[in-house]
């Protein structure tokens, strides 16, 4: 039971810039339906123009702009009404010169005419003849078929999560199936003698149910991740080594929550090594400083701090990035976020991450302290505050940025 | 084609403040992994205390407090050393006056012991003896076994999504299901006879794919509903209240996106009414004024503005709200947004709410204009600035919330 120092240990910056493994997921089709916050895997064209014809954004009548010209309430233009444009359907006459045609919002435009006047400015004085009061100008009126979406061109970008409206424009294109990165398959293995899964009703002295992993799965999926909970591997010499070689294979990314004694880290890091290329041992972050980053073969593996809140910090600062990036998204979504100010100065020290669970009432961020081992500060917090590497604390009454938890 | 006036015209203020039908869906009991964002009907109490034991927080030894007071560098206190606590399992000796025991983070205190001392201020200077060069308080390194949760306390409020780490604290109380709102089931009916799927390969002249249908399950997804598309109903007399009538009693929340010409609008008004209670036809929101907000029994129904990009701002506005309500939850959770410069001058009238797509490109939010009837705006926007009712309009380089797209 040695003070064992940590080798290799980089900031959290550091590691986002320079923690970089190149994998990524393989690209599946999937259903329209089912691909909301996919990640394509490039941008997907448009197979034709859209809306695809001339329509009509206002109720009125199709006419020829010239044939409007000075038209006021004093001098009004006469046009003679040559039909109506029905929704969904071809226009069944042209508009020719003095003419006009009644256009739903929406309708096709009829050959001939170049703008649509709207209903608010237009009576029909006489039966078949149309008064116009004011002009409109050449394309008034009108989308031209490719201004929505030219043919060929981009619906949506690659590389960011498909969002709701995306899938509208999408549809409205007629693309009803997409190539998205697959979600990253993300194993999480529990270590320690004293975990026991949460289902265990009675529990022996010293034991703790994992809370870990299924915080974690949570994240996961959060960053379109698929979570598999890969249960708990005793604190036996070899038996988390032979577990990573088992899961490796079916992973996009591993991640495993060390027991919480300083014994069973360093076994962590041990099995970790024995498998793969240890990136760093120790990150300047609190809490969560006993993290280790680590490439086995092409898959990365994150091995957390046994404590829950300091695993769940550092996921949130370093794994979640990572997942979206093995996913196919190198600029994931912001989180949602408010300011607010410190209630009390917060110290840190120069160089190192420190991340502060807060409650926000009224606009004031009040940190919510308590020893690290405990759970229900992350259920009681609305969020936390980063102090970033450079600074040393953070005084009273500062306005703060606080990500919320959602 | 008259240019009707809508009736019962209300702000958005108004409707969210009085549009608020009772109707919740059941509660059902689901799995913990399944219950991420999931809404508790109630808070959930703790069966046991948290963490059930007296705990170390550190690595060192269990001590009596009184033995190390004043011990320092000059003057250590010497203890014996009577055993180690194991991970995982019961002490299996007491601590005495003049004793200590050797201690793992999270192992259990032994009897007689009140405070653990840090392994960094001790030396094991002959083997059986302990020398502690700090003194320790009272419940030092020690987290009592009510100290996360007490026994009958709540775990996570009622009424709030469950996040990620709320999951790992029901786990480690040993909650492994929950008892949580039903996702709210929402009926999206499109109408108009120019709509067709978008699986439909080939357009004929004036037909457009359903965007807003696909857009719409999307949003409702991310509102934690569970969307059901329920096809496109024609412009014909009735048509649409039957189809109304048909899924009122399998729906939580009815959302029927209009055709976009004035008789379609007006189909859907009397459809709604004649099965219903219309609280508002005509909202003071641009774009989306044609909206209506309806009671069909217990079932509130929303009528969209049939141009895709005003239903989705309309939605956005009202419906996700609404939605949230209905699934048990009345604080939705925070969307993401940054604050921008606003790079040109809004114009809004007073008593309406107007929103705004916009690009942001370092810090300076781009308004994006064009027809509404466009759709790609939205693909291109990355987030939305709304102009509250009583402004009327925005000055270029005021600092403005963007609400972000995710």
């Amino acid at each position: 039971m040695s003070g064992r120092e940590f080798f290799t240990t980089r900031t959290v910056a550091e590691a986002l810039a320079g923690f970089r493994p190149a994998h990524r997921t393989p690209v599946e089709e999937v259903a329209l339906p089912a691909a909301l916050h996919r990640v394509p895997a490039a941008d997907i064209l448009s197979p034709q123009a859209l809306p695809g014809f001339p329509r009509s954004t206002v109720d009125g009548y199709a006419v020829r702009a010239a044939d409007t010209y000075g038209a006021s309430e004093g001098l009004p233009s006469y046009l003679d009404l040559l039909g109506a444009v029905r929704m969904g359907a071809a226009p069944a006459v042209p508009v020719r010169p003095g003419g006009c045609v009644a256009m739903p919002t929406g309708g096709v435009i009829p050959d001939g005419a170049d703008a649509v006047v709207m209903v608010e400015y237009t009576a029909e004085t006489m039966p078949g003849t149309i008064e116009v009061t004011r002009p409109v100008a050449p394309g008034g009126g009108i989308v031209r078929a490719d201004d929505d979406v030219a043919a060929g061109a981009a619906l949506v970008p690659g590389g960011r999560p498909l969002r709701a409206p995306d899938l509208g424009l999408l549809a409205a294109a007629g693309v009803v199936s997409v190539p998205v990165h697959a979600r990253p398959r993300v194993t999480i293995i529990s270590t320690g003698d004293e975990v026991v899964p949460p289902g265990t009703a009675e529990l022996a002295a010293g034991q703790v149910r994992d809370a870990t992993a299924s915080a974690l799965a949570g994240l996961v999926i959060e960053a379109g991740g698929d979570p598999v909970v890969a249960g708990i591997v005793p604190d036996e010499p070899g038996a988390l080594k032979d577990r990573l070689a088992e899961v490796l294979p079916e992973s996009d990314l591993v991640v495993v929550s060390a027991g919480s004694s300083v014994g069973a880290r360093d076994e962590t890091a041990g099995a970790v090594a024995a498998v793969g290329s240890v990136w760093c041992h120790g990150l300047a972050i609190k809490p969560g400083k006993p993290t280790l980053l680590a490439e086995c073969g092409a898959v990365p593996v994150i091995g957390l701090p046994g404590n829950p809140l300091s695993a769940l910090v550092v996921f949130g600062q370093i794994g979640i990035q990572l997942l979206w990036r093995i996913g196919g998204c190198d600029k994931p979504p912001a989180r949602p976020n408010v300011r607010a100010r410190l209630s009390r100065d917060l110290a840190s020290a120069a160089g190192r991450l420190d991340v502060i669970q807060v409650k926000v009432v009224d606009g004031v961020a009040e940190p919510l302290f308590g020893p690290s081992a405990l759970l229900s500060v992350l259920t009681r917090a609305d969020g936390y505050v980063v102090i970033p590497e450079p600074a040393t604390g953070l005084d009273a009454g500062v306005e703060v940025d606080v990500t919320l938890y959602s």
